[in-house]
């Protein structure tokens, strides 16, 4: 027991230091798209890669949030910034690498989010929940602070929370009725970041409330 | 003594529930406004609903807040969420319905959010100031999350904090200084709710600065 | 040793205290440049003076925060607007004094943040990070709460988080490797305003990623 949760938790920390570096530089992208200087760039991938879990450790009362108390996480969420700050991504990816970049952290921080909620005694529901608001936390303290809606809340979106939820439903039962293994987390972050991706090249939306499809295919609304 | 708090703690879940639904139904009303397909719907439904308590209990340090813990709140917001989903708010109700839920909602949270932190130790202003953020927490959220002004925070508004910080202040002298019964409680948000409307119906504004005021009236505002 | 804590919880207090009123009367203006009633100005201020230091307390565990318990902070920041709501700053001063106050307020907390963080038990890094949030979260909330984005993410702008994370990283440099004095802080709290009031008088920027300031300079920058 003491070795799988040894295993696990190594596993999550790896996952969690991907998926802070994922959102890092998704944060340094937007923020030189808004033309920020170096400050700006660090501020808002910090801001970006360990927001997330600092609202979930605030809520299942880990305090001070390990991104306080680890540097692990504080480093390298800087020195993925440090890296848009020199490096400047050719401009035929400005829009992709920001996309695989936000769907990588947002499928690691669904599992490690879920996994440290489950551990800190939540239910099921409580602990999916947890894990979503975890892995959509960072992107929309991210887009609220460059004066964005979160793109999670934007009309005709690709999917974004719908991947998240779905992959956190699944670690969370996973956790309480399988014997979980870290693979099995790693495996649904990397179909949590697909499903995300697919929803980008196919242009899969979210079904609209009936009554708004309809009038939309009438020509009703406004837009 | 018990049964009060027996007695007063099941007509604050009530409250709580009842709250949690119109502030849901207010979420799923802006959602729909913005043409947010239904997990936006939902995700805004959710948060407006569950936000101001998940502030009032990460405030007082009750973690994991309710809303992770207690699956009642949750899965009334959700079935809050999914009302919207379905039925189209006749047209000429999309304005006052959202005002009637919004203005239910921030009666009842002042109430159970002043009783909470009561409960909590709080002195009487830091209640009635918690009560306040929790009546009003919800829309906040909602706002920023969908790009607007907080209507607390706009200009020439009718009165919204107002109701809920005088609901929340006669509520925690009623807890310090009589015997507290649910009713009061219940009274007080009726009546919180009922200025809010009034003062949209009657078009009560807070007073401005009074140089503000004589600027406007000189008409030396570039509004 | 219980003297110096006395000396520097004495000095930390009324440098929080002034911190609070300069925060509060920075929001306050901003409420009366948005032409808010008196209820918004009195928000603004309170959310503005009084958010950093919650977001510091919930971080570290200390619930409720003061901000809750300890009515001279809330008393200080509903004064502090209150004066904005009778006196009218002086039409050429309208852009000077939110400077001033704001810059005053960023000194101030990125101190009493530090020392709180320290004492608390971060290590070095963690307590620099959280006393600049501290110092910069109070203008943050005010921003996002008015509709803006936050003056430490707009492009081109005069340092504002550099002077706080100095700041912060000095005094929890002094706290951790000498015989701290709260004269020691204050003179770091000085040092940031003048170094925030320097970069607005003088025009320093931070600088801007290398490929940024070319293209800026090539003028291929669509703005």
């Amino acid at each position: 027991m003491a070795g799988i949760n040894d295993a696990v938790s190594t596993v999550q920390h790896v996952g969690e230091l991907a998926g802070v570096a994922a959102f890092a530089l998704s944060g340094g992208l937007v923020a030189v798209r808004h033309r920020l200087d170096i400050v700006g760039v660090l501020l808002l991938a910090v801001a970006t890669a360990l927001g997330g879990g600092v609202i979930r450790d605030l809520i299942i009362g880990n305090n001070p949030p390990v991104a306080f108390t680890n540097m692990q996480y504080l480093g390298t969420a800087v020195a993925a910034g440090a890296v848009i700050c020199v490096w400047r991504p050719p401009v035929r990816l400005t829009r992709w690498p920001l996309d695989v970049t936000d769907a990588v952290g947002l499928g690691l921080f669904a599992v490690t989010g879920t996994v440290v909620a489950h551990q800190a005694g939540l239910n099921a529901p409580g602990a999916a929940l947890l894990g979503m608001t975890t892995a959509i936390g960072g992107g929309v303290i991210r887009d609220v602070l460059t004066g964005q809606i979160p793109s999670v809340l934007r009309p005709q979106q690709h999917l974004y929370a719908i991947p998240a939820l779905l992959c956190a439903t699944v670690v969370t039962l996973l956790l309480r009725y399988t014997d979980y293994q870290p693979w099995m987390g790693l495996a649904c972050a990397v179909i949590a970041t697909a499903l995300r991706l697919a929803s980008l090249g196919l242009g899969w939306h979210g079904p609209e409330p009936w009554y708004v499809r309809r009038d939309r295919k009438a020509g009703l609304l406004d837009e």
